[in-house]
Parts: C-alpha cells; structure tokens; sequence
C-alpha cells in the first residue's frame, strides 16, 4: 500500500462500518456457474486468503463488516461466516434500502461507514459515505466517485488494502499482526 | 475505453441486436470439465460480472441479445436467463444458420447487428454483419476481419465494451448509468 | 506466432503424429480438486478453446493426436473424446513405455513424431521425437532440450500454435481456416 | 531461480524437513467454494503441477515435508497424499503448536527445518526456523522477517523454487532429474 494521503487518512480513522460489494470486490469478477447432473446450475466463488485475514482483523480491532450484493449463493454465505461478516444482503438490485438498514441497525452516522466497490450500482451508496473506495481496475465511473482507489484489483486484495487503511489511520495496525489467525 | 473512431460509431449507432460468441468471447477460453463421481464430467462456466452489468444495460436500452456457440451447458443457459439474453443457439458447429435465424426472428437488417467473436468459427458471421468485432486476443485472422477490437480480452470486459461503445454511438450511454442494477 | 525457422520448419513438415503432456501444457498447471460431500475430491480440469479448436483442425487436417500424463481423471477424458485425440495414456509415472506403444500402433518414424511438454517427465520423450516442443514457460530443463519453444504458455494457447507451426510448415494452414467448425 | 546467495545456501544445505503454509502458498490465495445443491458450500483447491513435482522430488531426495494451515478440505488432504506429504496439520489457527509437534516427531533442530509462507499467522513459525522463506506476493511483514524470497508468487511454482533452493544448495538436485516421474 502506498503512503495514505492526510485527507484520506482523516475520514479512515472516522469509520466503524465496513461495507462491500460482492463480485468484483471480494472476487475478480468471475461469475462462475457450475452444471449439475440434473441440468441446474450452481454458483462457485473465489474469495482471497489476504482479504479474508484483512477482514477478520478488522473485527478482532472492533469494526463491523457487512456485504451487499445483487446476487444469492451458499458459497458466499459460507465465506461471511468464515469471516465474521455480520450484515449479509443478498439480491439486492438496488443496494441503498441495504444500506439505509444498516445505518439503522448501527447507529452509525454516515461518516462512521466505508464502502468498497466496483461498478455502476455501487454508485448511490459510494456518494453518501463517509470513506468511498473503488478497487483498482472499477469502472470509471465508480473510480470518479470514489476518495481512495486501491491499488489492488477486485479479488486479490483490493479489501485487505482497506482494511490496512483504516486500521493504520487509526494507528493499531502495528498491534493488530501479533492477533492474526490462520 | 478508447475513443471511438468516427467510422465505428455510425456502424455502432444502427446496431439493434448483439451477438455474440460465447467460449473466448463471453469467457476468457478457458473449457473447464469437472469430473463426477459416476465418472462423468460437467461443464463449468466462468463469466464476467462486468460484462453482466453491460449486458443488462444494453437489454434496458432496447436491443436485443443472443449468443451462438458450439457447446452446450446447463451453466451458459442459467447465466443466459440472468442476463435476459434472449437467443440462445447452443451445439452450432457452423454458426451461420443461427445468424440467419436471428435475422428472421428479428426482421432486422444486417448493417443492424453486430458481433462480438474470438476465433475463426466466428468468421462467416463477421463477414456479414454491420458491426463486427474482436476481443483483444481474438485469433490474428479474426482481428483482421474485424470493424473493431477491443481493448479487453475475453471474458473479461470485453462483451461490456461493446455495450459501451454502441450506447455511447448512440449517445445514451449517460442515461443508462442511473438505471444499472445489481 | 513468430516466423518458423527453417530448421523447426523442416522437422515440422514431416509430423505425422503430435503427443502432448496435460497438466502444465494442455492446462496452465492447475492441479484443481473439488472437495465431494462423501469427504473425497474430484479433478477439475481447464483447457483452452483456442487450443481446443487447433487439435481439432489438427485432426481434419489428418494428424494423429495423443495425450500422456501421470494423472487420470473423467475431465480429461471427455476433453479428448470432444477433441477426436487418438491416443490417451493416463497414470504414466513414466513416459516411455505409452510412446513406444504409439510408434507401435501408428507405425511412424520417430522423426515423425512431435511431442509439447513443460516439466521434467518429459524428458525422455523429447530427447526421443523429431520435433521436440517447450512450452513457454516450461522447467528450463525442458526448455533446453526443446526444438522449438512457444511464445504462448501452457493451457494457454500453446497447443494452438503447435498445430499452427505443423500446418503452416507443411502448407495447409490456410486452407484449414475455413474448415473451423465451432 | 537466480543464483542462491552464498548465505542462504547455507542454511539451504542443513535443511531435512520442509513445511509449508498452504493457502497464498501452495495455492494463489484464492478460496473457492462451490455452492452445493442442498445449499452448503465445498471447498475447491487449486494448486500447481511444478509444485507438485518439486515436492514428489524432495520426498524422493529424503526431505521430509508438511503443510499448517487454518483451513481443511478434503481436497487439500488428497494431494498431500498424492505428494507424499508426511505432516498434515489443519484448522491451526495459531500453528506454532503444529510446528512443535513436528519438532519432537522427527527430533528436528531448527536449524534443519524450512518454511515457506504468505501471511501474518506464518510469522510465529517463521522467525524460528533455520530457514524461513516468502514467496513474491507475500505481506510485507512477511517478506521482511524471510531468508529468502521466491520469485515465483504462491501457487505458481514457489514451493518448487523452494525445493530446487534446497537440493541445489545440497548439491543434488542434476542428479534428482532423472528421477521424476509424472
């Protein structure tokens, strides 16, 4: 990660909500389906060891987590578990009543929550929070609207970047290596 | 995407349906079998979430999909349904009298469709169309038969350029942001 | 594909017969196992479609094609039934023994014989053959004792430029392009 | 491999027992889950066949090795057979006591155990071995507290540039290619 600019630094060290987008952030964008003997087919997904150690530090130093997605599958419900990831919206065509929810169920002031996304429907939430950021290769669109790009793409790493963002904002990151868990 | 040259895009502003390839062309190439406990194997298919989000974009903009392939998988038709392609040609090892199928169904004139192809059984079809395109690492005998290459590879951005390309020809590109769903 | 030197041209003209390692050459080297809810695993396999559609243009073009590898697993068995290969020779700890039965079977020469492979096994084969390929990113071993090296990478359009060499030596490739079925 | 510097091969030479992280090691980092039909999710792993090869020789060469992981799947426990992996150590969410374990079991010294790994949770083992290594894409921390690191990123041949570290610096490794098998 490159050096954090104060701007960027001074709304991290503010946040208490993490808030992603699924495909295309916590995956590379591949939306993969697998055919079944019957003729059906079923949703694979590929996470990222770095996120997931990103993201469970993040909870370990008190954040809470939550993802908000158009889609629906087991695989994606079985990785926020693994994570401790508390709000899990799926099918969610427009994701702002999502967001408005946890607002409500959190207490949190808009400033307080970050969001990370890559494509179009992450826009409406991406103007309202306090810490907007796109992953490396979002659309353009979404880079526009974002505070921080990070420099890793969607899927590889682009989360545990934020992660490290807030937590060295607020100065524990340093502290938080030691409590890693494989 | 780069800008668009003045001779792509009065093609593009006339195009009213998309086709396109499917292996290569809505996927990165890859032909991934999964082997079955009853010795069998299975078809697993990975799109691209970007791509999706175009493809629905394109559908809400009024024109019409289709994908014309020589496999067949139970995982191309679900993602097909997600995205409300509406012709879906499956096990077509010349693709030609699906082409010509989709002019019929569609009553549309040949300077009216484009398609989007990686490899060489693509070439009849590129022949003939309004707007034909290949993906970055289309096979060199594809690039050269085509009106367009775009600057994504397979699977991965390129399917969502073309939307972009002929919504932006159209110059309705920007009304589209707002209407994108998860 | 770079220009064909004259000496791989020459070799290349005289193959009748093309034999080919899996794992790392007809795939990138992924050794991919899916976990079975009875607590066991099931191979999953990704193979190119560029590559796919060269072995089979190979094959109308009156090529023999072969596979020889340490593994065995349903995947790729229906990948050569898709792709009309010849010879398949699974769980070869050693080589040798599966090449020999081929010269046997298809009564050719050595020399005209072509074999692509990446990684120590085989050796044995490659020191043997008339055109003896690396793929691009082969062990350096391999790479030394290759003929000719691709410019592609394994699972990756390797075989494809292989077939392409072969056809183009021999000066057929072009009447072959319209023979592409999908 | 670039040439090993003198210092590492030093420690290269004593090493008999090699253990290996195995997510973002043995593997690229990515986790896959595949959503099943009665809506649980498996776990798909892909590691690499260069790896694999390299492993099948170092137990060949008399090394012992092993994987610590906080993960489990039936997946992984099917190639550490095919690998002849004698230590299997899953669900360790701190690994130090796995690594203690393999210490009393083989009468070890530390200075004759190598390790290779990615991630924080790798740190605790890797600041005590006689040989710790990261490979290309590990966390900083990582790469920091490392003797060496591979220029192979995880689940892209790392573990055999390990293996290769190891027997060249003993001096055996010519003599090993001979011996592979498929």
């Amino acid at each position: 990660m490159a050096k954090i600019p104060a701007k960027v630094a001074s709304k991290a060290k503010q946040i208490s909500v993490l808030l992603m987008d699924v495909d295309g952030t916590l995956t590379d964008g591949s939306v993969t389906l697998a055919s079944t003997p019957d003729n059906h087919a079923l949703e694979v997904k590929t996470f990222d060891a770095h996120d997931g150690q990103g993201l469970t530090l993040a909870v370990t130093a008190g954040l809470r987590t939550g993802v908000i997605t158009g889609r629906s599958s087991a695989a994606l419900r079985r990785r926020c578990k693994e994570l401790d990831i508390e709000f899990v919206y799926e099918k969610q065509g427009h994701k702002i009543a999502a967001y408005e929810d946890v607002l409500r169920k959190t207490g949190a002031k808009e400033s307080e929550v970050a969001f990370l996304g890559d494509d179009l429907p992450d826009l409406t939430i991406m103007r309202r929070v306090g810490l907007a950021v796109a992953v490396a290769n979002a659309a353009p669109e979404v880079r526009r609207a974002a505070d921080y790009r990070t420099k890793a793409v969607g899927g590889k790493g682009a989360a545990r970047e934020v992660v490290e963002l807030i937590l060295k904002s607020k100065g524990i990151w340093e502290e938080m290596i030691d409590k890693a868990r494989a």
